[in-house]
């Protein structure tokens, strides 16, 4: 790929993704695959001000080995420099990137039920510090061509080929071609203006309706609010925390879904693919799981933990959405949930709530804002999908109609 | 490079580099360029029973961005988690492996003062937990083709043809051939041979002269012992620290060093290329030094702290060892130091005194094994090397003749 074109990328995930504060740390999770691109990126960071990029490279290949070969009990620990090391993240809240490029078949193969209950065994040793780190700090997602990654999208052609076709996707999708800061200053300016729009109605609730059987009522939270690209930390830092990013979304209140959901697209979890499968819901609980493949990762995936059966994000894109525009199905959630609608089983987000600093995490959670290790977008969204908005007074506004917005 | 052959490499540097416990950690320094064979490795570590392997991936380019932007400061300052990790190595003493695929070059053009000034600031923090590991675990250092290092070793051919002659180089020079296992076994058994010998004289000094101007002769200490091959830690696990190793060594006795010792080979010290160069030595210290190539590196290196102008290794190996037969400089002391005869200026090794594990630092420090932050290799070897061995009465037994072992 052409270097100044990756060059104008790496800019824009520094500039408009990341924008880290002079002095601040960064923190860049990358693998392998691309290292002259990461190197790029992390000399933006240095030119933004950057006291310390440090770059975790992490190795999905290596990640196998662990789950193949250490025990259960290895797996869920944790070392205590490993606890040092998460302080250390919540009194200098570095920002943080990760430049994803993961095979999406990566983990086939493995004990998902050992990994499950490493992970289970691990997480409440880091979750208070997850917490505290929440909206504190400047984060974002983009996406670097891997070279399993490529040839799983463009099968057929070498792998050289496969990973030049995945950059030019993920150039144009992420809006990185002329001028990539002033697209998406524009951009931004569109999503902020519907957002405002869908927030002056005040919905209670969100219909969805499609002939693939998607039939389905989820509430949303009194206080709730949609919100879409750029976001702010709670000290004011503006970032874009996922690159691409086409969608507008909210925290549904927890306990409010009822019906069936339908996917549209696989779903890639932990190196493994779920394909074809649906979820029923009653009193906000996923019930009941039917998948053509990955049957027992999804029945696993909704077990992780007590809000893991619950949902944490509706997210809503227009089906002429730039990246469905593409045709491309990505196989990796950061492309795939901006092409189409979705929602997340598990963690909801805080800052869906207006307001939500003046309040506590326990308020929060009271008022609906789901709780969960886990988070998993998995796509719903079809040309023939339609969602309704319910105001509190009864109304129906059409939001959506054929999988397009209607304002 | 074919896999039956990598296999057999990845086998040999676990095997009998590593030899890992059942249930011990492993950790691997690894550069970017050959992740397949660092996989191969990782597998190797976990078949043999190690509990887990923790790649810390290295790469230089970072490296020389931090010494590029970051403050001195910065670069001389160590968090609170990383003492909790030298900590946690202190306690849990981890297997060592470095796969070495350093760029000779790859450090060009940074501020060598700022950078040596960041190291000094740092040492001092990390010194004690180096010290409490020291010959608690076993470590070992083996050779990988990074692209960069290759294209110097070869220059002039496609970086794809420079890599497979490297590995075929390395491969050949680490006796990988065949049968490694059995060929690391003969091998030790030689060295261990010719130790026996030297040991037995009970030099007090050796003796160089070459026509190329080196005139020097160096005190051994009463305690002193040749070591080389397979090592023992302290709780008695054989491990081979470096592959290849061709040399016999021993600690010389600090303070007895006088004349003037030239460089034969061209020294790679931290990314910077230092050529044909002099050192001498009065009363044990380097008084004065004199490059063509790198004059302000090699005095720095020299002034990194008060031991780093003493000699820490005196090194012996015979000028048809398998590394120089190649005729390949490989700008890479790996290599190149068990290539030819050489020093260390630096630090020295406790474990060339006979039962070291009897006494204290501060009494092996008072027997003469040099101390410091660095410990950095130089060649001294030729055709025309004449060494000699001086024994308590007065005897002068010639160790090496025309740059060969005479025994």
């Amino acid at each position: 790929m052409d270097n100044t074109r990756l060059k104008a990328y790496a800019e824009l995930i520094v500039k408009k993704g990341l924008n880290p504060d002079p002095g601040q740390e960064v923190i860049i999770l990358a693998a392998l695959d691309q290292p002259e691109f990461v190197r790029l990126v992390a000399e933006e960071c240095y030119r933004a001000g950057a006291a310390k990029v440090t770059v975790d490279w992490q190795d999905m290949p290596l990640n196998k080995l662990a789950q193949l070969y250490q025990t259960e009990e290895k797996l869920g620990s944790i070392e205590d420099w490993e606890i040092e090391k998460l302080k250390w993240r919540v009194e200098k809240l570095p920002a943080f990137l990760w430049l994803d490029s993961d095979d999406p078949d990566g983990m086939d193969g493995i004990d998902q039920g050992k990994r499950a209950r490493a992970q289970m065994a691990r997480f409440p040793k880091i979750k208070p510090y997850r917490d505290a780190m929440e909206n504190r700090f400047q984060w974002c997602i983009a996406g670097v061509p891997g070279k399993e990654w490529a040839c799983k999208v463009f099968p057929g052609i070498s792998a050289e080929e496969a990973v030049e076709k995945l950059w030019e996707a993920i150039l144009t999708t992420a809006r990185a071609e002329g001028d990539p800061i002033a697209n998406w200053e524009e951009h931004n300016r569109v999503i902020h203006e519907r957002c405002s729009a869908l927030n002056d109605y005040k919905f209670i609730a969100l219909e969805y309706q499609s002939s693939n059987g998607t039939d389905f009522r989820v509430g949303l939270m009194e206080q709730g609010i949609f919100a879409g690209g750029a976001e702010k930390d709670l000290s004011g830092r503006i970032f874009n925390p996922n690159i691409p990013s086409e969608e507008i979304f909210t925290s549904p209140k927890r306990g409010e879904a009822e019906g069936v959901l339908v996917s549209t697209k696989p779903l890639s979890w932990q190196g493994s693919l779920i394909e074809n499968f649906s979820i029923r819901f009653e009193k906000g609980k996923a019930v009941e799981v039917k998948a053509e493949k990955g049957q027992e990762a999804l029945e696993r995936m909704i077990a992780m933990d007590e809000g893991a059966a619950y949902l944490g994000e509706c997210a809503l894109i227009g089906w002429d959405s730039p990246i469905n525009r593409t045709g491309i199905l990505f196989y990796s959630t950061l492309y795939d949930e901006n092409a189409s609608c979705h929602v997340a089983l598990g963690r909801g987000f805080e800052n869906c709530v207006a307001d939500y600093d003046k309040y506590s995490q326990e308020q929060l959670r009271a008022m609906g804002v789901n709780d969960s290790m886990i988070h998993v977008d998995f796509m719903i969204g079809c040309r023939d999908l339609n969602i309704t908005g319910i105001t509190a007074d009864g109304r129906k506004i059409p939001v959506f109609r054929f999988g397009e917005w209607c304002f």
